[in-house]
């Protein structure tokens, strides 16, 4: 099977939580402890799940055998109940699998603020540890699916080692379903700090350059766990590996964004700073007025200029160029400009003219269908 | 006629510069010269006619006869021939009134990028100046509008003086079409510092908190004249008039938003600060998911709770009422706040138990229509 990361096993069910008997429970196991790191929502509403892995991976100093999560319920605005929840599930799992409940981590994602079915989950156990297999990420990536439309999957190679990630999410605002959960395994052997550093980059230049909106979720999680089966492989090689895996699985997300129809790469240059530009392209992927204009293909550049001035980033030049494709638009033919932006996957370049910064951002349109999406879902 | 402000004229023309002979241009004259302040755009991008009000009340030292104003061409993005058309059409209408350019203040709104049509404007001064009568403040409020469904006029008296004002905008993000302008005639006698004062406080109170999501179009302006035709007036009461007026032309923005069908105040209780409220509520506000959910009368209130996470405030209590007329959704009935959420105008209270801050937001929902507007919308 494409992806096999050895020395791992996934599993999942149907434990209840999701009606009609979906997959909604899930397991990584690793036969060995795994260095692991993880980065987290900076919600101020953090949930249970997420404030229980950050506890136990304190606790067990970074050295985990498994991760479990179920979609359906994100076990979010739950108080002490929840926690008390996510802490049975977490000590069922151990107990099952021989280990400590600190080496185990645990996520959630789903409608917030309904109590999680945690004996629903103590009850599925059973099974899901028996149904443990050889890296079966098909599974592990369809059980963590809530509005996604498809499982989101990416692997490379690094040396030896294989890097192998799932990812879940459905459009870069949707915080009461929690956003997005990423979880990566390794086999390659790495120290902790090289894994930390290698998440951090690698989650930069990918999940945190998707359509952001500043909306985080109570739930955001993306973690990796190494096992080290494979033996030790370059860290800088790794880095590139691990970024490969995310920014495939960020994109993933983009490209099932709620209701988007259309793919768009932009690219900020010549800001001031990098983060300038980073600032910038965030401005510019959240305005709901560019957003609504792609979506219509309609090249109506004084909606990019205006959410570039809107950044609050001083620039030295007056000058903008804005291109689509390769067609510049502040002095170009709209007619086929309009036909640029009628493509399923675009690609914009904002020129500053104040700096050598520069940034990359991926994003979607705003469509009808969003508003559907989100209008009718009910509680 | 409501609102007649002493020693003021108003006058509205069709110059051409929209199509089928609709209202364009429209003039505000004192017939002494005026005490007037203004604020202004912060974005980056500042049009031609905002740098030149700028510069020209700080050559009048704020004292000032006239305010030009087109719509259909926002004379943004235009570089210095811009700014020379904006030149020509305050020298244009110096001349014609016999004042001093600089006691001129000038605005435009519209497309973004496209070349003013300032023969047009100039041509059409004589029929402008000729036109003048007594606070013709509908024909002024009509000729400013873009994509309004109605034009926006308030009024109110303080001691002897009238306070009237009219604005446009339809809706809290419409940068490229230049958000909102309002412009305010006051016959009271007012000193400069106190007429400054008095804006800010009144400006804080009411446009900056409607729907904000941090888009400041390229072009917004708030102007007050006051020509002290009716004599000093106490300063408090004055400024709380202008709130008054203020508020109620940020209200009616807000009703005539694009697509919007519900009119919603929200206002944050208990937060650490004023300045954190009125920051998670704007947090709140601009959220897309919030927004859809009101439309869908989704009493999803996990959304309003993620917003207020999102917002970045530190928060001393995990507890968060959030009601909806006098309902604590939170622990409510979902079927009762789903009837509530159907209604045309909605209160909602977001109560974070960490202090005594508080802030009130008004907002609109986010709908298909907005969707279809700014999409089908050519440039």
């Amino acid at each position: 099977m494409t992806g096999t990361v050895a020395g791992f096993k996934t599993s999942a069910v149907a434990a209840g939580i999701k009606a009609r008997e979906r997959l909604d429970l899930a397991l990584i196991y690793s036969e060995k402890p795994a260095v692991a790191c993880a980065v987290f929502t900076q919600n101020r509403f953090a949930a249970a799940p997420v404030l229980l892995s950050k506890k136990n991976l304190q606790e067990s100093n970074h050295r985990v055998r498994a991760l479990i999560v179920n979609s359906g319920n994100a076990n979010a605005a739950t108080g002490i109940d929840g926690m008390r929840r996510a802490e049975a599930c977490v000590a069922a799992i151990a107990g099952a699998l021989g280990c400590s409940p600190a080496e185990v981590l645990v996520s959630s994602t789903g409608v917030i603020g309904r109590p999680l079915a945690s004996e629903a989950i103590c009850n599925a156990i059973p099974a899901l540890v028996q149904g443990l297999l050889p890296s079966n990420t098909e599974l592990l990536a369809r059980a963590i699916m809530t509005t996604d439309k498809v499982p989101k999957i990416a692997s490379v190679t690094v040396g030896n080692a294989r890097i192998t990630g799932v990812a879940k999410g459905a459009g870069m605002i949707h915080p009461d379903m929690a956003t997005m959960l990423s979880f990566i395994m390794t086999d390659a052997a790495i120290e902790r700090e090289e894994l930390e550093s290698a998440l951090h980059y690698a989650v930069d230049k990918s999940f945190n350059s998707i359509s952001v909106d500043g909306d985080t979720s109570t739930n955001d999680m993306v973690a990796v766990l190494a096992n080290g089966a494979s033996g030790r492989v370059d860290p800088g090689e790794f880095r590139e590996g691990l970024r490969q895996v995310c920014e495939q699985l960020a994109k993933a997300i983009v490209r099932d964004g709620e209701g988007a129809t259309k793919f768009v790469e932009l690219t900020v240059e010549g800001a001031p700073s990098d983060e300038a530009a980073r600032l910038i392209g965030r401005t510019i992927a959240r305005s709901p007025l560019v957003k609504t204009a792609i979506f219509g293909a309609d090249p109506n550049w004084g909606r990019i200029l205006a959410a570039v001035g809107n950044a609050g980033v001083p620039l030295q030049s007056d000058r903008v160029d804005i291109y689509i494709g390769d067609l510049n638009i502040v002095d170009g033919n709209l007619e086929e400009a309009r036909e640029k932006l009628t493509q399923p996957e675009i690609r914009i370049r904002v020129i500053l003219h104040s700096g050598s910064g520069f940034a990359r951002v991926w994003t979607c349109d705003l469509t009808h269908e969003y508003i559907s999406i989100n209008a009718d879902y009910t509680t």
